[in-house]
């Protein structure tokens, strides 16, 4: 695909690192967890800025971990440009099929034709992803033995929260046994909750937003020109719903489930049934038999009663005990008042986290069922024709957008800085991503800085918080101001394709 | 949206109409119909050709039919440019929500300020649409009032094979009784069945099949990035499988069902299945456990044994009969195969053709169904995670191409023309292309070329023939050669999202 894909200046010289002006401490709280990670544990933020100076010849690693997200074949390439313009000689690893191609050491080398086949193209198949995790001594061991063959001064993982976690752990381990090689981490995911005050949003969330965003928009309009379906858009995203967000603010549906908001309002199950019925009341009484609603990916995991039975199903399937038979009273009585089928989706095998397969269940359907239950409840006779619908897959692995390519490239470039400057368990980070290309500002950020200790099963383990939808922020409030507008007035924006014009469009969640 | 969107110089000239030198005899049989259409009987193949002049104001009519295609909205700006270039003082009055807007005399006038606000903008939510037709002498009659009240010198109506055939019988019954108003038809629908030698494609076919193409790419790169799952996609267009062929020839996906050769060699579900089967054995000894499938949505009407059942639901249906019951021996052992969900969805109300619902049924689902069983009949233990997809209503009113934007400017241009030069019973016709739209040619072609008499429940109707995928032709072929290689090598083209160069890419169907 014939892109003009233009670096900014500042991205495309060579850096050094500095201490930043800014505080880490100011935007984000750092836990003690030095015993924990003593080898990372002094930390602190650092700026990438100009008058770096050329490098010697580096051998580096690089590997893409879970799910897709388009631009990470640009990182790859952005790390390849890097090393060929200010590190002479030096040689690009890429591990193949995820973190299992490190545990094993099945790798190839980045070679100048394949980097031109893959830049601004989609995927992850020029080397595969995989969910494996590099932890517990055994695979630590086995991964530090790779690095070690493979001579590497620097291993670059992209990946989500769990990933960068990894990272670190990672990191932590081989310092701990002799060092030689840093680990540095890059912010993917489409679902959006990998931000702080530093990683504005990960990659690949623009391209699949934008994509889902074309979709939704478009079925807005046939739902406007048709007037005879109301649409139940189910938007994957795991847990947060800041892709629904994100979509909302870009289409303007007539209505919006936003999984955090009904956590905190202890919005039930049969409240949003209501809220469904009325609305199909509401617009039928203004001569509307038809509608378009979206819902995240996660909502069931935030209904107060779902979580419940979601946590008692995790343990019974992954204890490999029979469900039903087991479930607590209440749970069980929740569980009964869904169909068969859906309660199949709910039971079926776990995601590789011990987590129920949220991408799988079509709560799309069961919103339907519910609205349709209100609907007769309601003594209500008009039309009410639904259709469900689940975008997802479809998202992560198109061509990236001038934002996530230019972003991605820029992530590339600035952790193969930081491998040059021989950081340790850093994540590469560009911040300002709201602005124009030019006022983009690149930084090293601890990880350690981002990682709490919980309790998971009983043990204490490193993660990075998933950052869900802040009902405070400027986004939310934005669309919270608006929303009733959309209900039956209909405001529909239908973004169409996202365009290759060279300037980015960053997402709206940016704004302010 | 900022659309540079460029008519060729001959689209933009006043045209007139000329005798054709290419014949319409030596292109598609007309069958003698005379009796039918005593005054529109009298045709010949016109051209559109420069040299036109100025017209008196004149009043015309246009209505949108059918289902949703993108570019509706141009055709009427483009009739409103033409009037407003060539007819000063005309008006431009627009029937709403579909053929009944005429049949109640429910109209607005379009004005400038609407014309800049939809211009190349997607869907049919300016003035609605709908499948009602103007048939019989109650409902023609209506019609027949509401053009004489308005005062028409022409009426357009924008639809597929059915209402191209309503405008010829309205336009032969306004002459019949006493004239005054001429019918202009302008070939829309997505699906590609309403094909000639002188209608290379529909409108909005290649937007919807752009919008596809793009989903099926970006799955094709999910499948072959995660290495996890088997897509079943199953796309919209009704019968004929041209939206399924020209997706498979943009994106190259494993395995493609193409309803016509199903049917010209009588294949059975049972063969689909074990092929489909054989598929993932194939691919699973490749380590390949992942791939894409494409399903169009007419496919079970093809295949020998669903067509009778098909045939006797949609009777027993349309009787008011329970289906079941009164199914023949045959008939219902096919139809006690499928599982319960799957036999609602084939009972259920018929659509206003009075036939079944394909769009709702869920055939990506029968044929994992099917796979799964053939799999186990097999003997395999391998992976098989299939999932199913269904693209259908975001592809109608997605922004028009470049390709159908300008073909729609200039349809509604040739369209107004035609009014201008008082022909009736007319399609309003561009031909060549898949040239650049320099050396696009417009033709007045007359409707009753078009139409056949057929039986349909017991008497005889006009119909124009739906254009199949014929098995003989490039498009087809070209396919076959390919498909073997696309098996099991992955050979995935992803081509993103459609771009707005103002230099339109037709689709591949018209190349050879």
């Amino acid at each position: 695909m014939d892109r003009n894909v233009q670096l900014p200046p500042q991205l495309i010289r060579p850096f050094k690192v500095a201490p930043s002006s800014r505080s880490l401490e100011a935007e984000m709280p750092i836990n003690d967890i030095s015993q924990h990670f003593p080898k990372l544990a002094d930390t602190s933020l650092l700026e990438c800025v100009e008058g770096g100076k050329e490098l010697g010849a580096l051998r580096v690693g690089v590997v893409l971990s879970g799910g897709q997200a388009s631009g990470g074949h640009n990182v790859i390439c952005g790390i390849y440009d890097y090393l060929n313009d200010f590190a002479k000689g030096s040689q690009l690893i890429a591990y193949l099929n995820g973190p299992k191609g490190v545990i094993v050491g099945d790798s190839t080398e980045i070679t100048p034709e394949t980097v031109d086949d893959y830049r601004n193209v989609g995927g992850f198949q020029w080397l595969g992803s995989g969910r494996d995790k590099i932890e517990g001594e055994e695979l630590l061991s086995k991964a530090f033995k790779t690095v070690q063959a493979d001579e590497l001064d620097g291993l670059i993982i992209i990946g989500g929260d769990d990933s960068n976690t990894n990272a670190a752990v990672l990191g932590e381990y081989i310092a701990e046994h002799g060092g030689g090689c840093v680990v540095i981490g890059v912010p993917k995911t489409i679902d959006g909750d990998l931000q702080n005050a530093f990683v504005d949003i990960s990659f690949g969330f623009d391209t699949a937003t934008k994509i889902y965003s074309e979709t939704i928009g478009n079925i807005c309009f046939d739902a406007l020109s048709a007037k005879k379906y109301f649409h139940f858009i189910r938007l994957m995203g795991r847990s947060a719903s800041h892709v629904t967000l994100e979509c909302a603010l870009q289409t303007q549906p007539n209505f919006v489930l936003i999984g955090e908001e009904i956590r905190d309002k202890q919005i039930t199950l049969e409240e949003i049934g209501q809220d469904l019925a009325k609305l199909v009341i509401e617009r039928n009484k203004a001569k509307k038999p038809f509608g378009v609603v979206l819902v995240p990916e996660g909502l069931l995991e935030f209904i107060p009663e779902m979580k419940g039975l979601f946590s008692q199903i995790q343990d019974l399937v992954s204890a490999k005990k029979e469900v039903r038979s087991n479930l607590s009273e209440e749970a069980l009585k929740t569980f009964d008042s869904f169909p068969e089928s859906f309660q199949a989706q709910l039971t079926q095998q776990l995601d590789p986290h011990g987590n129920v397969k949220v991408s799988q269940i079509a709560t799309e359907e069961l919103l339907i069922r519910l609205t349709k239950k209100y609907l007769a409840e309601a003594g209500y006779e008009g039309t009410f024709n639904p259709l469900g619908h689940f975008l997802g897959y479809e998202g992560r692995c198109g061509p990236p957008t001038d934002f996530d390519a230019i972003y991605c490239l820029g992530l590339g470039r600035v952790a193969a800085a930081l491998v040059g400057a021989r950081l340790n368990g850093y994540m590469s980070a560009i911040s300002g991503l709201a602005n124009s290309p030019d006022k983009w500002k690149p930084f090293a950020l601890p990880l350690v800085s981002l990682i709490h200790m919980e309790k998971r099963h009983g043990k204490l383990k490193p993660v990075i918080r998933k950052a869900l939808v802040d009902l405070d922020l400027l986004p939310f409030q934005q669309f919270a101001k608006q929303r009733e507008g959309w209900k039956i007035e209909d405001q529909y924006r239908c973004p169409g394709p996202y365009q290759f014009t060279g300037k980015p469009v960053p997402p709206k969640l940016l704004e302010g």
